[in-house]
C-alpha cells in the first residue's frame, strides 16, 4: 500500500473530518501541515492538489483526492479491512440509508452549524466580532435540523443504523465547536442527541484529533 | 419491483434532479405533486415521508427515502443495468474521482449556484427584487469555481471520466436556471464549460423534466 499523505490544519473542521477517519480506521499516515496564514494554500504546488485552495487534501502515492466528505468515503473503502466499520454495507436500500444521513449532515446541519462555529467559536479566537443576527438565524435552522435528529435517535442508536458510521462522524467537527458555544443548550437539550454527542465525541479516535488540534 | 412514487414540484430544482435521473434509467414512476404554495410539504402526511418538509421525497413500496442526491445514487445502483450507466463501477480510486466531483457540485457549485438562481430567476418570477450585491458575491464565486471546472474539462469529457454521471446530472437544474439569466455569460465565457453545458442540457432525459416543467 502506498504512503498516505494528509495535508490541512488542525484547526480546520474539514481537516479534522479526514483525520478522524484514518484514526478510526486505523491507517497510518504522514499530516503535512499547511500554513494557511502564510497562503501556503493559495501556492502552485498546493493547487495541484486541489484546485480549491481549501484544506484537506490527500494522497496515497499517485492518487490525489480532496473534498474532506469524498476522502472519508474513499478511506473507509479501501481500508473496509481495517479499524471500525464506519460504512453499511450489504443491500442497496441500506447503503441509500447510510447516503441519505451523509447528505443529512452536508446539507442541514452544516450549513447552520458552520456558520455557528464562525461567528461564535472562530471569530471570538480571530478577535472578530460576533454578528448576533447571523447566530439568531442559524440557531433557528438548527433548532428544526436537531429536532429532526431527536426523533430519528430515538428510534436509531445512530444516525444511519445501530452503530457508528460516516454519517456520524461527519458531525463530530462542528459538533466540538458548538460545545465551546453558547449554542451547546441546542444539544443538551434534547435528550437523544445530547447522549449521541457525549457517546461519539468520546470515541479514542476523536481524542487523538482533538490533542493534535492542542499541539 | 415495487412501484416508484416521487413526489415535488416540477418547479424545484432538488425535485428536478431526481426526474432527471428517473428518465435517464427509464424507471417507471408515478410523479405526485406536492402542492407547496398550499403548503402541502408541511402537512403530516408529508413529513412522515420527509421530516424536514422540503421536496422531493421518493418512496418505493415500504422504502421511503429523501435528499435528492441520495435518491439520485440510490435509483442509480437499484437500476444499474437499466438506461444511462450514470456510476463509475470498478476501483476505489474511479469511485472515489466521481465522488470527489459529486461533493465539489453539493458544496462549491451548488451554493453559488443556488444563490444566483433565487436572485436572478426564481425572485423575478414571484415579483420580488433582486439583491444586486447577494448577485455579485455569488458571481465571483462562481467564477473561481468555473475556472477549476474548464481546466477539468479540457481533459475530460465530463466531470469525472469520459462519460456522463450523477457528477455532471447533478448539475443540471441549476445550469438550466442560470441559462435564463445575465449570469449566463460566465458559463458562456469558457468554452469547454460552454460545450460540456450544451451537450448535458440537450439529453432526451432532461428534455422530459423540462416538458414535465411547462405542463
Amino acid at each position: 500500500m502506498a504512503a498516505v499523505k494528509t495535508h490541512g490544519s488542525p484547526l480546520s473542521t474539514a481537516t479534522q473530518r479526514v483525520l478522524a477517519c484514518l484514526y478510526e480506521k486505523g491507517v497510518e499516515f504522514q499530516f503535512v501541515p499547511v500554513n494557511m496564514g502564510a497562503g501556503e494554500h493559495k501556492s502552485e504546488k498546493y493547487l495541484s492538489i486541489n484546485p480549491f485552495g481549501q484544506v484537506p487534501a490527500f494522497e496515497e502515492g499517485d492518487f490525489k483526492l480532496f473534498e474532506s466528505r469524498a476522502i472519508t468515503q474513499y478511506i473507509a473503502n479501501e481500508y473496509s479491512d481495517k479499524g471500525a466499520q464506519l460504512l453499511l454495507p450489504g443491500s442497496n436500500k441500506s447503503m441509500a440509508v447510510l447516503q441519505l444521513w451523509k447528505e443529512v449532515e452536508a446539507h442541514q446541519f452544516d450549513p447552520a452549524s458552520s456558520k455557528l462555529a464562525w461567528e461564535l467559536f472562530y471569530k471570538p479566537f480571530f478577535g472578530l466580532a460576533t454578528d448576533t443576527a447571523v447566530v439568531e438565524e442559524n440557531e433557528a435552522k438548527l433548532t428544526k435540523v436537531l429536532d429532526v435528529y431527536e426523533t430519528r435517535l430515538a428510534q436509531s442508536k445512530y444516525l444511519a443504523c445501530d452503530y457508528f458510521t460516516l454519517a456520524d462522524l461527519h458531525h463530530l467537527p462542528n459538533i466540538q465547536c458548538l460545545l465551546g458555544t453558547p449554542s451547546k443548550k441546542l444539544l443538551d437539550s434534547r435528550p437523544h442527541v445530547s447522549a449521541w454527542v457525549a457517546d461519539i465525541t468520546a470515541r479514542p479516535a476523536w481524542s487523538k484529533v482533538l490533542a493534535m488540534q492542542k499541539q
